[in-house]
């Protein structure tokens, strides 16, 4: 039976599907091949996969990589090739052209995302068409062992939840500010308990969200200083198992001391919309439509979106080995499928208030879902 | 007068130089912009710099990022143009196409790395030409702000070095293994040092090497499990800073217990080939000139490469925003110029015997080199 690389290189008539990059920032090599580097490698996806590697890395690539043949860049002379050419991309990119047609490669295919520098000079020696990787594609549905890398990591980014719930529950709002043992709470602070105790188990979250006040009004800054008492504070955690490289995502908003009406108001609306998103949640049905019913339950309830303030961002996004990933939940959202994995992230942000998100991690079943995320949705500390 | 990049333009007769990526993985874009996302964004760099962000980051790009406009998708009506095309990457470039042309660009300059899917569309209405990014360029040589940055993770590396050969010294030999604390000592409790070491130093990094015995023999391999006794054990940390994103890098080669005499050999072969490596670093030198003395070094005390052991690496490479960046001290090595900042890094690898590296960061100066570096080489603790 044809793999489904295979399907994917005779529907398009592709003898083969290049990758050239690092497998830290390009997840889809990190997926063909479980190699993981820094510096740039090739991998050539066809009936069998195969690995383009400096002669450093053939043999650790030997040993922890799945991909059915390492091959090195001194095997193609690379060194020698260097001493004629203007520059290393000219070199790297001859030894590409011999390694392609030592595989038989007269109609390649190329990722999106692939170099122009190495599309344009591979163009002089094949049929190079660029299309949508299909390893992107395959990463959105999750196999079990993916399923299971991606709670582990959720269940840390709970522990680390609960570490900034605890600190923040026990600290105390002082006028504008809450305190902690003399001291201002600061976002730094939490965000250091956070990332203690991701590191504890085996984590590492590059931006961690803490931030409360006005900060909090824009989704991505990530909070600094003193955090304000009677006010919401948005704690974003999106960790990545350093082991096994599955993300997971969650959100909490929460308060100490008194919470205005108008804020519980709005966290009431983005429980709602989240619920309606939650329930909504079905293989067959499209991210678009998942979007669209959360955006009407925050116009029913009055919270329209109105010059970068209001629902700003989409419902949500698909997390695997990129924490933003396919399937979205947005205006340009695709068919859901079972084991999609995709969170639910609906928030409202307002320059004078602040910001309230709540986002849970799903995974997307026949019926409807499973949730990854358990952690009490609870405002005020 | 000209800033550097407008003279670029106007050698290459070129109205504008686009980037389209993530400043996470693409430092570039970090460098012209202090705008750091983990989500796609567009710079345009012309006599002033331009970022484009989705409506959600625009406040922040606002007051985070040092580019002289922001703009965001919205104003370009991406939402509209969602509704009509096939996916998000059509609209997404309809958005550029009118960007750019507000801009007044009819001739586009891209980066090597720039994505061919919207190099291909984009060459339907502009003129494209996949250059050499000016900025990867300008990084090269170091501003005092940035040495000031580098610095500051490499003292955070030392500490964090101390931390793991203070955890080895303590330990014991006893038959194969380290033990401490009637455990054996792992790769990954020392690993584990290093991070919360790290951690509390505001860094981050992603794959600490500290690798015994036979798996120090791959340059690259993290290294796991019980720890070697009277064998090397390879410790390379290269963390980043999470505020201020340099990196820095070092690597030590230490021993517990009994140093076999072709162990110390090799220690002293390397020792000396750093010596001359470092001997050679000054303005004007090219960085293939300082690989040859290295490799000539080995040569001459009789440690050809041969097959994958040996010295199997390059002796050096630039650190900045990226861990690896040019100018490299390899076959293809440039002219080395005052303020560029590298490694040298000489290795010698045998899969019997395992690793020995000695990594030292420099500046390069008119005359000489400043070393950066402040730890001791010792081989055995």
């Amino acid at each position: 039976m044809p793999s489904p690389i295979q399907i994917f290189l005779g529907r398009h008539n592709l003898d083969g599907f290049l990758f050239v990059g690092d497998s830290i920032c390009d997840a889809d090599m990190y997926y063909l091949t479980h190699f993981l580097a820094g510096d740039k490698f090739a991998v050539l996806a066809q009936e069998k996969t195969t690995l383009l590697v400096s002669s450093m890395e053939l043999n650790r690539a030997g040993e922890e990589s799945i991909a059915n043949e390492c091959l090195s860049t001194s095997q193609y002379q690379i060194m020698e090739k260097l001493k004629r050419c203007k520059n290393w991309e000219e070199a790297y990119c001859q030894v590409l052209v011999e390694f392609l047609q030592g595989h038989g490669i007269r109609r390649l295919g190329v990722p999106f995302r692939f170099p122009a520098g190495f599309y344009q000079l591979l163009c002089q020696d094949f049929e190079v068409s660029v299309l949508e990787s299909p390893a992107s594609r395959f990463r959105e549905i999750k196999r079990q062992e993916e399923l299971d890398a991606i709670v582990c990591t959720q269940r840390a980014c709970e522990r680390a939840m609960r570490q900034a719930t605890l600190l923040i529950g026990s600290s105390e709002p002082r006028g504008e500010l809450l305190y902690r043992e003399g001291q201002p709470l600061t976002s730094e602070k939490v965000r250091g308990a956070i990332e203690r105790s991701l590191l504890e188990d085996g984590c590492e979250a590059m931006d961690t969200i803490v931030a409360s006040g006005p900060q909090a009004a824009a989704p991505h800054a990530r909070g600094t200083g003193p955090i304000a008492a009677n006010a919401p504070i948005v704690i974003d955690i999106f960790p990545r198992s350093k082991s096994r490289r599955y993300f997971a995502d969650m959100t909490r908003t929460v308060l100490k001391g008194e919470a205005a009406l108008e804020v519980k108001e709005i966290y009431e609306a983005v429980r709602l919309a989240q619920a309606e998103g939650l329930l909504a949640i079905r293989a067959g049905v499209s991210g678009k439509e998942v979007h669209s019913r959360v955006s009407s339950i925050f116009l029913d309830l009055g919270y329209p979106e109105r010059e970068g303030s209001g629902f700003t961002h989409s419902t949500g996004h698909g997390v695997g080995l990129d924490v933003h990933e396919k399937p979205s939940l947005s205006e340009s959202g695709e068919e859901l499928q079972v084991n999609h994995v995709v969170t639910v992230e609906p928030g409202l942000y307002y320059p004078d208030i602040g910001g309230v998100r709540l986002e849970d991690l799903v995974v997307v079943k026949e019926n409807g879902y499973e949730s990854l995320t358990h952690f009490e949705r609870k405002l005020v500390l």
